[in-house]
């Protein structure tokens, strides 16, 4: 290889390997997921990893428009996009060849999807993704559902002692419409809203009086869902916003009720990040500092049906998720079988050639009068 | 929805959503296979969707093409390909990242591969792939293990009664070689061969004499392995083929020695479609019509490290093998927990308002004093 060719290790900037033995490790994540997907009645689909540009980015679609990879179709001559986002395709399979199937449709998905730009905090451009659209239901327990049918999935794959993170992303639009709000001051608000900056918060309250005075004592009560929910309970709300968080309490009073040890927090005044969710949507973060492992909520999906859903980001839960003892490697000799012990979860590594040592074959276990022994470390 | 907007269930050409339940099946059998695989001590990677051109159509890749989907990286702005094969992404990984690892190495993979054209024959333009690379070893016995191993994992998925096709692409072109056929006779070869045409191939064989007399009988005994091979020894042929015979033959040996009821043809004088082939090529067929359900063979991999593989098509593989009995749905009535018979292997379908019920959730089973009973079929 010469200086003046590209260094073949160099792969676009948010593209990775993932090697021997994460690979392995991820695909066993996300295969345990699903199969808790399939036992709560989640169906797979499997939709393309192009489509036309104009189905792909449709309803919520739109929400990662900018993050789309495109290119033309040289048979069709149109524009198809790359999925930065599999809930969309969903959308389309549930109300075009899925249409005429009784409602709720609950569906299940697992794949990748690649994005233009990574971001400073999420560099990756190529994203594994799982998730279930519960499509057709507009109950909150079908909320309650996918969020709770996510938390046991990552409890399969050893990540308990997660938390639910609870929004609001309409309340605070509502309550600006009500206040009616002009567009300069609904920009500072929602910029100091953003930046928790509740003094900034409160002093625009004050001085705009109306719907708008419950926001510092929503603001405040951010935390665990009890707390946050009295305050919502306590607050003067419009009508809107009322309806909003009565569905919250009916959406956590259901959750309660079939998880009533799940730590979960509420930020009703929270309204970034969830850009095509109509009611409550939810974060799910791992212990310690193992970040988002899930995001969802409710949205309409094609033809204004009511859906929600919960998507998991594999690469974030393998991060979380404890590693397994690595699968013992047994050397297998030129000519003998090892058939009998991939039965009992070894991995077999023929000798192929003279060459062929355990220790090149980086095997842990070698066959002694027909048992496979441990290979002593210092050899 | 009104007439001028596309239909938005209409997918490009040669792409389709994969719907219940054969999505589930699909990804069941790719992991039954990897399973398989992980078993033999080929560990998992996972190259990138999206990869610069330059890495991704390097060696073997070259063969791919103008198959390759092109697109520019605004990153970079340099031109990525997304990836028509996997095999030169893993030969990549071998000569870069595990550039130190022992060898040999054993690498598999699965996942999606995308194609600028199907063909009239293969239309699907984004193909499912599972596969092994042995890189490092150049023993018979490797190519033994690579076609052993996916025999292997199509039995795991019920598909039995395979059967092996071995050519050797390298031989035909090896006695051009020798017998110094120029250009216009060797195209002119090439396609009586191709075409199987026997008057053609023995007419040209007889006139032009040489090495090139062993044609008709090498092509006559196209069929079950022994015979071939036995056409193969008595043939006459310059050095340079008779080592491709004395290798195919130690394959075949090898084969046999693991797998003596293994059905196996041989093709002494089939050279197309297997375009960075070097030594052996394999294809599995299926039982009855079933067709391709794999291929692979000898090839040398980046830094010309021999290597061997093959490479399984899950679509392939999903019409070919057995449906398992479809998953009985549980009706869980309002309220009711199904955890017990989730763990029994029900998936439990919970109603979550009361116009769900067992008929329009598609269930096959409802609670019953406790109990999990099948739904009449008439209801």
């Amino acid at each position: 290889m010469t200086d003046d060719l590209p260094n073949p290790a160099l792969l676009p900037a948010g593209l990775a390997d993932l090697l021997p033995p994460e690979a392995e490790r991820e695909a066993a994540l996300v295969e345990a997921m699903m199969a808790v997907f399939a036992a709560h009645g989640y169906e797979r689909v499997k939709p393309p990893l192009l489509e036309f540009e104009d189905s792909l980015l449709a309803g919520s679609g739109a929400a990662v428009a900018e993050q789309t990879f495109r290119l033309m179709d040289p048979v069709s001559q149109r524009m198809m996009g790359l999925r930065a986002d599999t809930t969309p395709q969903v959308a389309r399979i549930a109300a075009t060849r899925l249409a005429q199937d009784q409602r709720p449709l609950r569906l299940c998905y697992a794949g990748q999807v690649l994005r233009v730009r990574g971001t400073q905090l999420a560099p990756s451009r190529q994203l594994p993704q799982a998730g279930v659209e519960l499509i057709g239901g507009a109950a909150p327990a079908a909320d309650a559902e996918v969020a709770l049918v996510a938390v046991e999935a990552l409890a399969a794959v050893g990540v308990a002692d997660v938390s639910l993170d609870v929004t609001l992303p309409t309340l605070v639009p509502a309550l600006m419409e009500a206040a009616g709000v002009a567009p300069p001051l609904r920009q500072a608000l929602a910029r100091a809203l953003d930046r928790k900056d509740s003094a900034d918060v409160t002093s625009i309250a004050q001085r705009e009086g109306g719907v708008l005075a419950a926001l510092p004592a929503l603001m405040a009560a951010t935390g665990p869902a009890d707390g946050a929910l009295a305050a919502l309970e306590a607050a003067e709300l419009p009508p809107t916003a009322r309806a909003i968080a009565e569905n919250a309490a009916s959406v956590l009073a259901a959750i309660r009720g079939l998880a009533p040890a799940l730590r979960i927090t509420l930020d009703p005044v929270e309204f970034r990040g969830f850009r095509y969710h109509t009611g409550v949507a939810f974060t799910l973060y791992g212990p310690g500092m193992s970040g988002e492992l899930a995001r969802g909520g409710r949205y309409l999906s094609q033809n204004d049906e009511p859906a929600t859903g919960m998507s998991l980001y594999p690469d974030a839960v393998l991060r979380a998720a404890p590693v397994a003892a690595p699968r013992p490697r047994l050397f297998v000799p030129l000519g003998a079988d090892g058939a009998r012990f991939r039965a009992q979860g070894f991995a077999t590594v023929a000798a192929l050639a003279p060459e062929d040592t355990p220790l090149r074959l980086r095997c842990t276990h070698e066959l002694k009068d027909g048992a496979a022994v441990p290979i002593a470390a210092k050899d």
